[in-house]
C-alpha cells in the first residue's frame, strides 16, 4: 500500500496564490526596511544548542525544536547514564543542534561573532523562519516567519521615533489605514511598582489595569487587592483611573503618580521625547497611542516597548511588536550594546489583509496568456512566439500536448479558465498559414485574428 | 565566562552584500519561471518521517536531519528495545520528523496531496533551503538552496525543448554567456546496455567513455574490458570513439550502434525531436551539447537528463541539472504521472558570477545618504527631511547619535566611508537656519548647498 502523505501539524504546504501574497507582504516589508537603512542578514536554520537553549526561559527551552546527531548517537553515552533513562539527561548527549527559536537570539549571535567586521550602530533586518514546538492552533504554527529589524550599538532615542515611522510606512504601504501603535516603557513601570511597593506584582498590576474598560474601576481596584496589592499603593495609582485616550494629559497623570521614582520620571522623559517628535513629523495613516498596561512578554525590553493592532473592527491579535533592550549580546560576552527593534506578524496580516480584502489584484503573478496545441507543426510555431513575448517579459505558455479531439480541444480551454488564465493563442492550420494568431479573451470571448507584432503590444 | 559564539559546521551566516547577490540570483531565476509559466509552490521545513525515509537511498537515509520528538519522548520504548540500545530500533521512536532532504520528494508529496486542487499538466517552482548531514567540505554545505522547476502530467517533448530555453534565458538574464547544457538519455544508455549485454556495467562504461578526451582510445578500451565488458561488446561500440562534437554526426554514430535496441532508437528519436526544435527556436548564449557519458545520479529518471557547465575557462562542476522521470508520484499512490524538471545551483552560480565579476553594481541596495547628526535640533530638522526621501524611495538614514565633538564628527563621516554609502548630508546651525542642506559627495569629495527639491532630484 502506497503511504497515504500528510505533513507535521502545525506546518502548512502553501499554494501559488498564497506564496504570491505572502511574498507581497514580505517585499513590502523589506523594501521598507531598505529605505529606512537596514541591510539584511541571514543565520543558520540551526544553531549549536547552547546558542539557544536557556535563552528563552523553561517553558521556552522545552518549545526548541531539537535535531539528532547522526551516526552512532548512543556511542557518547555512559552506562550509568543510559539506566537513568531521562529525557533531561539523554537530550543534551544525543541533540547538539537545535532550530532557530527567534531570529533575536541568533542576531545577537551573530553581532557578538562578526562584530570586528560590523559598523556600529548595525541597522539590520532579517526574514526567515523559526520553528516552536507550540501546540498549534489556529492562527499558531510550529513554523512562521518572523520579518525583524533592530539597530545595535546606540542609546539615541530617534531610533524609537523611526521605528513608529517605519510601522506607520509599512502599513500604509499595505494600503492598511488606522492601525494602533501603542507605546509604553519599561522604565514606566518599573516606577510603578517602586510606588506601589510591589517589584514582584507588575504583572498582576498590568493585567488588573487592563481589564479597566470592560469591568469599570472598582472591579479592577478588588482584583488588585486580591493579588495582593495594598490599598495604599492603589491609592497613589488613583490618576491612572482617569486616563483618558490623549497622550498629553495620560502623561500628566503618570508625572503625578511616578513624581517619586527616578526610573518612572526617566521613562516619561523618554515617551515624552517620542511623542513630541513624531507629533513633529507626522504619521500618515497609523495612530500613536500611549499604553501603560502594555507590558510584552520578552524580560530582556528595558525602555520603550510597541504593540501594533489591527484597525478598529478588525479583531486580531497584535500584528507587530518590538522594543529596546538594553544588553542582548551580554549573554554572548559583548557588554554594554544596547538595541532597539520591531517585529512583523507575516501570519496576522495575512489575515487582516485577507479579510479587509486588501491584497491588490497585481499580486498573483500569473501566466497571461496559453497557446492552445494543435499539433507538431502549429506548436513549433506557437513555441516561436511565445519565446518572442517571453523574451518582452509577458508570462506566456504553451499547452504542451497536443489536440486529438474536440474533448481535448475543450480540455485545453478548461485548463486555462481554470487557472484564471486571461487570454488564450488559437494557432490553427489557416493562422499557421497566413502566420497569425487568433487571440481570445477569457473574460469577454471577444476573439481577434491579429499579427505578432499586434500580440506583443495586446498583451504587454 | 559567557559562551564563545559559533555556528553548527556545514551552516553559514551570510552578511549584507551576500544576501544581496543571493538574492539576486535567485529573483533572477523565479522572474524567468514565471515568465515560462511556473507558479511558486513552498512546503514545510520538515515533513513526517515516514515521506522522506526510504526515497534516496541508504546513503540518503543516512544523512538525513531528524528531529527529535518533543517531552517525554522515551516513554514510548519498551524496556526491551530500549535495553538492546541500537540506533537503528531507537531513532524511528524518538523520531518522527527530520529536515527536508531536497525539493523533489516534497513535491511528489504535495502532488499527491493536493491532486484534487491542482489542474495539470501542474508546472510549479520551489526556491527553499535544504539540509544534508554531508560532511562539509569547499562548496559543500549541510545547510543550502535548491532552485527547482517541473512539469507534471504530461509527457510531451516539447517541455524537455522549454526546459533548455528556461536553462538560457536564466543564464542570459544573469549575463553569464556561453554555458553548456549537456544532454543525454537514459533510454539511450539503457540502449547501450543491452547492446553491450551488460546490464549492470552503465556506470563502468560510462566512467570510461567519460575518459576518452584524457586517455585516449586504447586506455579507455582497456578499462572496459579491465571492468568486465566484453571484447565483442566493445567491438559494438566502435562508432562512439569516433564521436565528434557535431549533435548530427554523434546522432549518427548512435544509430549505428543502437540499431538493434528499441529503447535505445527511442532515446534518439527524443534527442533528435528536441535537437531540431532548439535548432529552430535557437539559443541566446547557451550551447546545447549531447554528452553519452552524461548519466546523473538519482535513479529516477527515465528519459532526457541534463547538467549545465560553466563557461570555459571557469573550473567548477555543473551549475544545474535535471531530467525526465516517468513515476515520482507512485510511491505516495499516484501512478503513471510522467514529470520533468531541472534544477539550479545557487551557491556555484553564486561562485561563477564573482569569479568572472558578473554581479551588477546596482546589487547591493545599500543607503544612498546619510545625514550627518549636530545636535537635537538640527537631527529634528535632518529627520524631516530623511522622511521626504524615504517617501520618495531613497534609501536615507540619520546617524542615530549626535555630534559632541571633532573626534565624533569624524566618527560619522567614517561610518558612512565604511558603509560605502555615497552621500552624506550636514544640516548645522546655519543650514538649519537657512533651510539648506550641504550635500557631500563621498567619492568625488565635492560639496554644495541647496534646498530639499534639488536634494531629492539630486539623489533620486
Amino acid at each position: 500500500m502506497a503511504q497515504k502523505p500528510s505533513i507535521p501539524k502545525g506546518t502548512r504546504d502553501f499554494n501559488s496564490e498564497t506564496v504570491a501574497k505572502r511574498s507581497y507582504i514580505t517585499e513590502t516589508i523589506k523594501q521598507q526596511f531598505k529605505v529606512y537603512g537596514f541591510q539584511p542578514i541571514e543565520t543558520p536554520s540551526f544553531e549549536n544548542s547552547d546558542t539557544l537553549i536557556g535563552k528563552y526561559g523553561e517553558e521556552g527551552d522545552r518549545l526548541i525544536f531539537k535535531i539528532l546527531n547522526s551516526g552512532e548517537y548512543l556511542k557518547k553515552i555512559s552506562d550509568a547514564d543510559y539506566q537513568e533513562r531521562l529525557e533531561s539527561k539523554l537530550t543534551p548527549k544525543i541533540s547538539e543542534k537545535a532550530l532557530r527559536y527567534d531570529l533575536t537570539v541568533p542576531f545577537a549571535r551573530y553581532v557578538v561573532q562578526h562584530q570586528n567586521e560590523i559598523e556600529f550602530p548595525f541597522k539590520r533586518y532579517q526574514v526567515q523562519p523559526v520553528w516552536r514546538a507550540d501546540r498549534p492552533q489556529k492562527g499558531r504554527f510550529r513554523e512562521f516567519y518572523q520579518c525583524d529589524a533592530d539597530v545595535v550599538g546606540s542609546r539615541s532615542l530617534f531610533q524609537e521615533v523611526e521605528f513608529i515611522q517605519l510601522y506607520d510606512a509599512v502599513f500604509t504601504a499595505l494600503n492598511l489605514k488606522g492601525v494602533t501603535i501603542k507605546i509604553n516603557n519599561r522604565k514606566i513601570l518599573s516606577g510603578i511598582a517602586e510606588v506601589i511597593g510591589a517589584q514582584d506584582k507588575l504583572i498582576d498590576f498590568t493585567v488588573a489595569l487592563d481589564k479597566l474598560d470592560k469591568i469599570g474601576e472598582e472591579k479592577v481596584k478588588e482584583e488588585m487587592l486580591a493579588k495582593g496589592i495594598s490599598q495604599a499603593g492603589i491609592d497613589k495609582l488613583q490618576p491612572l483611573f482617569g486616563l483618558s485616550g490623549n497622550f498629553g494629559s495620560q502623561i500628566e497623570s503618570l508625572k503625578s503618580i511616578l513624581e517619586s521614582s527616578e526610573i518612572g520620571l526617566k521613562g516619561i522623559e523618554e515617551l515624552e521625547f517620542i511623542n513630541t517628535a513624531i507629533a513633529t513629523l507626522q504619521l500618515k495613516t497609523a495612530g500613536l497611542q500611549l499604553d501603560v498596561t502594555l507590558a510584552r512578554g520578552l524580560n530582556y525590553y528595558t525602555g520603550a516597548i510597541f504593540e501594533v493592532s489591527a484597525p478598529e473592527g478588525v479583531n486580531m491579535g497584535s500584528i507587530g511588536g518590538g522594543g529596546r533592550y538594553d544588553d542582548l549580546t551580554g549573554i554572548f560576552g559583548l557588554k554594554d550594546i544596547s538595541g532597539v527593534g520591531i517585529s512583523f506578524g507575516l501570519d496576522r496580516i495575512y489575515l487582516v489583509l485577507e479579510e479587509l480584502s486588501l491584497f491588490p489584484d497585481s499580486v498573483k503573478e500569473n501566466t497571461k496568456v496559453l497557446f492552445i496545441n494543435f499539433g507538431e507543426a502549429e506548436a513549433m510555431e506557437s513555441l516561436k512566439a511565445v519565446s518572442t513575448l517571453r523574451s518582452k517579459g509577458i508570462n506566456a505558455e504553451l499547452y504542451p500536448d497536443w489536440v486529438t479531439s474536440g474533448k481535448q480541444m475543450k480540455k485545453q480551454m478548461n485548463y486555462a479558465n481554470k487557472r484564471d488564465i486571461p487570454f488564450v493563442v488559437l494557432v490553427g492550420e489557416e493562422e499557421l498559414k497566413s502566420n497569425r494568431f487568433a487571440l481570445k479573451n477569457m473574460t469577454s470571448g471577444e476573439q481577434e485574428t491579429i499579427n505578432l507584432d499586434d500580440l506583443i503590444s495586446k498583451l504587454k
